[in-house]
């Protein structure tokens, strides 16, 4: 992949990146994500070799960062390359969401993988026992959580298979683990060239390769400007990317919405994802004419590796539109992103880069995993928060308990 | 549907709101999309009534307004509505993204709607160009444009039908005219539900009815701080509501995101669709503790009119997750939601309020629609803007244009 920055650098910053650097080489000592594209897959490996070719469909239980991440790369990969099976996600508790899941799935069929990194989690748990109770075999169920969670001595009990999430990796950091690896990999997704893809950023960055001084300096940027551009928008030019970009918006929006460390002030750059060039016809207009408070991101697939084309054929009173004539779409589109770039560009006041992504492969996708991984880390750092928690989200889940113990009492 | 708001609101505006209501009242006139609630649809009904029985699918080719909101409205009643036929968008200039849609219809059981206001949008007419070197026969095609559009004159040549965009309705308020109507009642959705839905929030804010002074106050809230609330979270409680988010972020972001009238200062709320409870667990932590710079609406359901439930089972090692025991999804859902809300009022600086709608039906999404457009229309009037143009994607066109022509020379 590759990282051009269209927005003035500041030249006189060496010292700076110089010490957010070492922050980050110390950090890669505790936090546990940095080293997951080295990890040994043996194990994830060997138990996919011999599972049961009966299955032809494997369901996640889970929700946030025990679902992104194999979605992000399952959905990414689909077009291109037929699932071996294929893949489903019980992430919501919407019934209507539930029933229709239901539907399309025929359990006999079906392997679950339950997925709850604290074992506890309401939304998994729930819909977990709705299911256990139609296909109680244990022999069906596979189970992703910490080590001696409740979860894990549940599935001891009924003698199930279970991964344990690794030592110091959060959810939203996770899908290198086997939480994203095991699902992708039971599909037939090629994880060791996912993980070469992420090693391959990693070295670079680490090494002084060609990614270094862009992530750098990037991250430098949305820090120092976080108060003015608060917005940052990743515009990927392929619906492949859809829910790379949900995937995106949990990372970048728990990792980076916080309260600063030892001080009570807000931050965080809110994430949105875009799709071109659908979203030319919908989020456009906000970008060039609206507030400045957005930088822009594009991804870009270099190359579609297809040739559908638009055909040679003239139209009566449609002539004006025969420049499109003879076209691939891939160029097309191509087109349409370096256009609205362009027209960004003359506005003179939105910060702007580009990714080039070689083509839709586990390579590719395994890079912009973990570049977006350490732009998240390097600004988390400049930002003065801890990148890693998410205490704002526990006082709904006090209120949410004490509404289900009252509710069971008034019940009973 | 009710609105019930939890932010301040100011005793002393009522000048402001009788001045508001004014120039509503004026813009009524014309403003096209107010008046589709009472619009004639018998030419739709009898072209629906005389339809193909063979055709299986119904294939829009549309981008943005074109195709936006019909497809809230089919995915908000899929679940609880199986469809006449399917409904099918090629909305992208992917490659990968047309091969994959390709590969799930049968041409000769498909019919395809062709809408594109202007008749020139570059999606649109390339793949239409796509697909009519293979499937050529006009009967296959109905065609929505503006009467007079170089599209309009190419349907006639080829003898299809056509139908016209009412007068001054555009793209993204077009959800209501035969731009979602027709493609909707094509695959059974009862339109004249969606439109007395529709016209019930109108009647309610026009004569002094329910919702007359929510949607005031909360205009002008709005408003008076979108400097500092400068992104609004859509925080819909429910997967059906996902793509109506995507509708609401076009309307919001195309029509307030602007410089105003008379001066060069960029304003505009950035709109977010949230869909919960599964952006709980992503972005949920940046509304808590990061910048205090967003307003939420929650949307809730009130009845889903579904009795799936928790089953009554201990699981060893879980019981602390008894509570979840016997209670139904719909009122596990709405408790994530009330907590939720309840915890971020706690927090006391974030502006709130919730809309709750019916159930899942055509008339509850008609009320959410008008609502909304309605809301739109109100905050455009007090931030100086004009609310229904987009001139700032036009310069993207022009420099696509060109690189098209440069192109085209080339190849020559």
């Amino acid at each position: 992949m590759k990282n051009r920055i269209h927005f003035n650098i500041c030249e006189r910053q060496e010292d700076e990146k110089a010490r957010l650097f070492s922050a980050i080489e110390l950090e890669k000592t505790t936090i546990g994500y940095y080293n997951l594209p080295e990890q040994d897959i043996n194990g994830i490996l060997e138990y996919v070799k011999e599972f049961n070719s009966d299955i032809e469909n494997i369901v996640v239980l889970g929700i946030g960062g025990s679902s992104l991440g194999a979605k992000a790369v399952y959905e990414f990969l689909k077009p291109v390359k037929t699932p071996l099976r294929k893949l489903y996600f019980f992430e919501s508790t919407d019934p209507l969401n539930i029933m229709d899941l239901l539907s399309k799935i025929e359990l006999e069929k079906s392997h679950f993988l339950v997925i709850s990194k604290s074992g506890t989690t309401v939304e998994t748990i729930s819909i977990f026992k709705y299911l256990y109770l139609r296909q109680s075999s244990a022999s069906n169920y596979t189970f992703i959580t910490d080590k001696e969670s409740a979860l894990d001595k549940f599935a001891k009990d009924i003698e199930a298979k279970t991964f344990y999430l690794p030592a110091g990796v959060g959810g939203r950091f996770s899908v290198l683990s086997v939480v994203g690896l095991l699902p992708l990999a039971l599909c037939g997704v090629n994880i060791k060239e996912l993980l070469s893809g992420a090693n391959r950023v990693k070295e670079s960055f680490f090494n002084d390769g060609y990614l270094k001084e862009s992530l750098l300096n990037k991250a430098i940027f949305y820090a120092k400007y976080h108060t003015t551009y608060n917005i940052n928008c990743l515009f990927a030019y392929s619906e492949t990317l859809r829910y790379f970009s949900e995937w995106y918006v949990q990372l970048w929006g728990e990792s980076l919405g916080k309260k600063q460390c030892n001080s009570a002030f807000h931050v965080g750059v809110t994430p949105i994802g875009l799709i071109g060039p659908k979203d030319q016809h919908s989020f456009l207009q906000l970008i060039v004419e609206g507030t400045r408070d957005k930088s822009i991101t594009f991804i870009k697939i270099e190359d579609f590796q297809n040739e559908l084309t638009v055909p040679d054929i003239t139209l009566p009173h449609l002539e004006s539109l025969d420049m499109l004539n003879g076209i691939t779409f891939h160029d097309l589109i191509t087109m349409q992103s370096d256009s609205v770039l362009e027209a960004l560009k003359m506005q003179g006041d939105i910060p702007l880069d580009e990714i080039l992504i070689e083509k839709v492969d586990e390579d590719s996708i395994g890079q912009l995993i973990y570049y977006y991984e350490l732009l998240t880390s390097l600004v988390g750092q400049l930002i003065n928060v801890n990148t890693y928690n998410q205490p704002g989200v526990e006082s709904g889940k006090i209120i949410l308990k004490n509404k289900l113990q009252k509710n069971k009492k008034v019940k009973k």
